[in-house]
């Protein structure tokens, strides 16, 4: 949709790989769309995932006991967080959509991306204590996961030992997307690429593009334990 | 237990922690039981979260298409692991337990510790294809989440915000360590330190350090979805 602007967060080492394609025809086909697209390719920008002091420039309001919690709190607030974080902060807030590409790691994200998670979605900038889930202060925003697994489909539902593909989706979609006020558009799951014929693999590829193409008259998911759990 | 042999992964930043109290009270009745203890202590050992090329050293086997979990397969037999990930890897071998401490993170652990995981469980070392979950290489030991949490109790059931306290921990205890092999124990959950009164939280303390008298007798959880999800 013309002048949308979106934002997407990519964690692959190789510009050859399958999450790079995934991510190449998202900036595509949103592109073609009108839309603004910013990529913040984590790996490439050797982004730190570690929340430290150096979060913070300037005093610390308790230097004798550290909570980093607290004092990016404070250090957004008075505007002395770090640059990088900062630089994420504003095409966070800038964006209409935000689009996190990965391979699965331990049923989660690469510690690349759980690092920006824990850095840029800071107390003040994304919600605030009132001011979170519905009233996270990203409530006008859409998110969604667009993933790649090692495993087959097969062995993601509630019968198999992975258990259902949604369980896993809780901590991130809910607990940390749906907690900021993000909209949380369904997962793109593209499911074991490497044990995929090449026919396959560009399938998966065009099936992603296709979903491009409508995603802006999506409705979100209703997230609340019944999507991940069932009854 | 006299002679058994304990790992804790710490992951705070601050020695005045309250998550650093519960590290030292481990090691304090972990030792006087004749336990040998040994911390990995994440963040002072600027310990590295991101999985990149660097964690192989000597040639790559394919460097025209960069894939870590293969890569680092290969490595790990051809024993070209670089040194961080090879030192850790000696100290879980060596664990009859292993005890990650940590504040949680957006309903997991810190990237400081999500890249241990992912950097330090390599295929070949925790498990492999097959062998994994039941048959996983780590299946002789037992594991731990101890972590406390922002949120008061109340807020972690399954008619709350949060919902059900166990739904987060799959991807951790299932899909991390139970994938790997281990037997997993009860997770030890300090809630809301931060907004307890210090005779909370020394009550806190005082029931991990009980809790620890006893832990070579406890059974492991049945790690698989009726744990989590209820029936």
């Amino acid at each position: 949709m013309a002048g949308k602007k979106v934002l997407i967060v990519y964690a692959h080492q190789e510009p050859r790989s399958f999450n790079a394609t995934l991510k190449n025809v998202a900036v595509e086909e949103l592109s073609q769309q009108g839309c603004t697209v910013t990529v913040s390719d984590l790996y490439a920008m050797g982004f730190e995932p570690r929340a430290t002091k150096d979060d913070i420039t300037g005093p610390l309001s308790n230097p004798e006991n550290f909570n980093y919690g607290v004092e990016t709190h404070v250090a957004f607030k008075k505007r002395a967080l770090t640059s990088d974080i900062v630089a994420e902060q504003k095409k966070v807030q800038e964006a209409d959509l935000v689009i996190f590409q990965f391979p699965l790691y331990w049923f989660s994200v690469p510690a690349i991306m759980k690092g920006w998670m824990d850095r840029v979605l800071c107390q003040g900038f994304a919600f605030d204590i009132p001011g979170f889930y519905d009233s996270g202060f990203l409530k006008t925003k859409l998110a969604l996961l667009s993933l790649t697994t090692g495993g087959i489909a097969s062995m993601y539902t509630k019968a198999s030992d992975h258990g259902d593909f949604r369980y896993l989706l809780w901590p991130l979609q809910h607990g940390t997307l749906h907690f900021c006020g993000f909209k949380v558009l369904a997962p793109q799951i593209s499911f074991a690429p490497e044990y995929s014929s090449e026919e396959d693999r560009k399938a998966m590829v065009a099936s992603w593009a296709q979903r491009l193409k409508s995603l802006w008259q999506e409705e979100p998911i209703q997230c609340s334990p019944p999507w991940y759990f069932g009854q």
